[in-house]
């Protein structure tokens, strides 16, 4: 069985049996039926259990063999000692996917009965998440086991985010902050044990998935470190991989050791795993978000050239420091033409190098100029462009003249505003467009630096001659064909 | 003239004229008028122009030496080369200090124009803020001669952090950006090329100001290093100062140069002169407010030994990691004592360790009793509670137990929360208790290593027998004193 196949149920099932659906309002299997009939969810639901005839208003059935229809996907709240007896009634019911939500198995010494429901589910080819999980929550299907209430824990809105985690709690977590920051996800998974289906498995799904531009994890370490490299590797050409792990220290380490019971592993040889297969290390929880909502929306720079264009002189000297002090950008030196061209258009107080400092009184028209020259001067690969709205000489139509035009150019460009309410409405504005905005120089420079990491892994791959390579290189005037791509991606938001 | 006498007039004013004053609504003489009617100063306002007779319903005079009653201090706003007449009329009016807003002096090389204006002032001993420069907002006399609307500023509320800033915009739009995150600022500075009052007068100023508990600020480059390093060797004995220099590397130096006209100097040499003297560098805009956020509230702590309490583990990974990389702090190991009665209180599944593992079902009573035994550990010097609302065992009396818990100990504790809106609430509740809460890990963990430092400098001081430890070796009890100290600051929130 493919894993395209496989791992599809947990994401596009059609029909769903929740077994150990409770009508109390506080247990797993009632919040997770719940979610899956307020959510949005389209196929078929079939509540499971013995010990209720209806449930929300549905009707119950003892086991899932009682249900007349198909079945795809399982997921099991049942206590740990009855997930076998209910997974074998799943193999008879030719169920093709089950998550099981339950814990009590390896993570507390209970590898017997991992062992066993790991082995009915493969006499059965059907494919386990968990157990010891959330599982899934996709935001374009609605497939949701994640059993939290959604008041408590806020789904995001669809994008093209795929968020893996080895911890449920962190996962869900920063679900929950995503929603709030209006940060899209495509799929969310918490893969518990991964008794069967891990992380590996999962990171090629999610490279084959047409609604997934990014992906990003946390984990704490992985069981195959031959099967990930393989499987990183694959996937870092076809786009983005950012991974935070956990245990990078041994105090992290031994407190994951209690956690997942993963042998963290030395910090060094994950650090050289990741370099290699092209996976971003990242250092913290909030840049796994930051670098992703760079990465999913803008270009990738052809180097690592940024040209910082500012209002405010103080921002601008925080930026070039972070840039300098970045792992691989550095400040662009505008071309003599740019130069030239700038002073004939600015007034004389403004100061043309990099930053480029607009001034206090700088307004749309200025930053036009100043960014249609960046983009288009060779020597610049990327903008960092400090907008502070306070200033009265700002006004709201410049975010208009912002998006329209980057949209001329195939140059990345990032966005630091920093305030209170009147800089939030503009910044929702921008974002909505795909230029990411952040709140501080040194964030939106780390972010590109991300971004500049992804062109050269995309560029060392293109140089040893990739299947993506032979693809773009059989296309007449390619730049064309993906600035097109581009504009109309962009128009479609 | 003392320091205090001299400055005191910049925030305790009873009276002020606004020179340049404006019928025009975007003016800068405008604006601050506005401000002033509106934001709720006191004290008299006189409007000082000779081209209206009325504005805002406020008779004008043409001169400042026409307005009858006594004029404390003037806020200027006029073009750069009419400043000096103006000064003498305020020199001949024995006005006591004066804002210069207007620009076009140092800073574009009209030095000439700036010793004028500083002769002038020197003669009639008046105090000069600026030129160049935003110069003062007091959240407690509301006097404010920021020149930028509330709409798009808006102001903090009252609190314990003085804030100074070499570049206006950089202070003005995060002064804007705490506003909307409830920070409270007692003071925010402003004060350009300084002339007359520069950086350490003002730290001077603010280390004997009651309102003020820290001390934050952004510098490029200051005059005289050696007062700056006098005067802040006198301060941080007094309360934490904690400074973002700007141009800590070539390219930013260069920028800093175009900016403010700074030799930003080498890095090196600041950041000895930085330890040596006591204040705390930070190395991003967040963290000055991270780390004021936790200073400005919590006690110091008597060492650097971390106890981490979760509810989620993937959390506690990333913490143990975070305190392993911070440069002070380490993880403390709890006494077999306080082990041996958290493990008869707790249920079996949790951890009881360095982080405590409360895991997921984990309700008020568990966290009670890990931080009630944590907090008496004589091996605990700090806490870091992670609390996640998303699982339904945390119920919302949970915050009300946490400060309640606290408040029986002289330990400083950060909690970190990660979540959307149902998180945001409980948030607001501890913050306005007083209980610094970060979205992640590693940003508590940096606040703590920034609380655990100033422990250290106490300390160094202290051993080296400062004013300040005479005073308190002369108290009987003073543990006790400063717990009630503590406790009243506390209940009067």
């Amino acid at each position: 069985m493919g894993t395209k196949e496989g791992l599809d149920y947990f994401f596009n099932a059609k029909s769903i049996a929740v077994i150990g659906a409770s009508r109390e309002p506080s247990k797993v299997g009632h919040v997770v039926l719940r979610n899956l009939f307020e959510g949005g969810f389209l196929g078929k639901v079939y509540p499971v259990t013995p010990s209720a005839q209806e449930i929300l208003g549905r009707k119950c059935h003892a086991r899932v063999t009682d249900v007349k229809d198909s079945v795809e996907l399982a997921i099991v709240a049942v206590k740990a000692e009855l997930v076998a007896s209910v997974l074998r009634d799943c193999a008879r019911k030719k169920v093709k996917a089950a998550i099981i939500l339950s814990s009590g198995f390896g993570e507390i010494g209970r590898t017997d009965l991992e062992k066993e429901i790991l082995d009915i589910a493969s006499r059965a080819k059907m494919r386990l998440l968990g157990p010891n999980c959330l599982g899934v929550f996709d935001s374009f299907t609605h497939i949701d086991s994640m059993f939290l209430p959604e008041y408590r824990l806020a789904r995001p809105k669809e994008g093209g985010i795929a968020y893996l985690s080895q911890s449920g709690a962190l996962g869900s977590t920063t679900l929950d902050w995503a929603a709030g920051k209006q940060i899209g996800i495509s799929k969310f998974i918490s893969f518990g044990n991964a008794s069967d289906v891990g992380v590996s498995e999962l990171l090629e799904y999610l490279g084959d998935d047409d609604k997934t531009k990014v992906i990003i994890g946390y984990i704490e370490g992985v069981k195959d470190g031959r099967k990930f490299y393989e499987a990183a590797k694959k996937v870092t050409r076809k786009k983005p991989v950012l991974i935070l792990k956990g245990g990078t220290t041994q105090q992290g380490s031994k407190a994951a050791v209690s956690h997942t019971g993963t042998l963290a592993g030395s910090a060094k040889v994950y650090e050289g795993m990741f370099k290699q297969s092209g996976i971003i290390q990242v250092h913290s929880i909030e840049d796994l978000f930051r670098f992703a909502r760079a990465l999913v929306d803008q270009p990738v720079p052809s180097s690592n050239k940024v040209q910082v264009i500012t209002d405010g002189g103080g921002y601008g000297v925080i930026a070039a420091d972070a840039i300098a002090k970045s792992d691989s950008l550095q400040l662009a030196e505008l071309s003599p033409q740019t130069i030239q061209e700038l002073k004939q258009k600015m007034p004389n107080y403004a100061v043309i190098g990099n930053p480029i400092d607009l001034t206090g009184d700088a307004d749309a028209a200025r930053y036009q100029n100043a960014i249609t020259a960046a983009l288009k001067d060779p020597n610049v690969d990327s903008l960092v462009v400090i907008l502070l709205y306070q200033v009265p000489s700002v006004s709201s139509e410049i975010v208009e003249t912002l998006v329209e035009t980057q949209m001329q150019s195939n140059k990345p460009m990032v966005v630091v505003s920093t305030g209170g309410g009147f800089t939030e409405v503009h910044t929702k504005y921008l974002e909505s467009k795909g230029v990411p905005v952040f709140n501080y120089p040194e964030e939106a420079v780390r972010a590109l630096d991300a971004l500049s990491k992804y062109g050269a892994i995309n560029r060392k791959n293109n140089n040893s001659h990739s299947p993506a390579l032979q693809f773009l290189e059989s296309k007449p005037s390619t730049e064309k064909t993906l600035k097109k791509l581009r504009t109309a991606k962009k128009k479609k938001r």
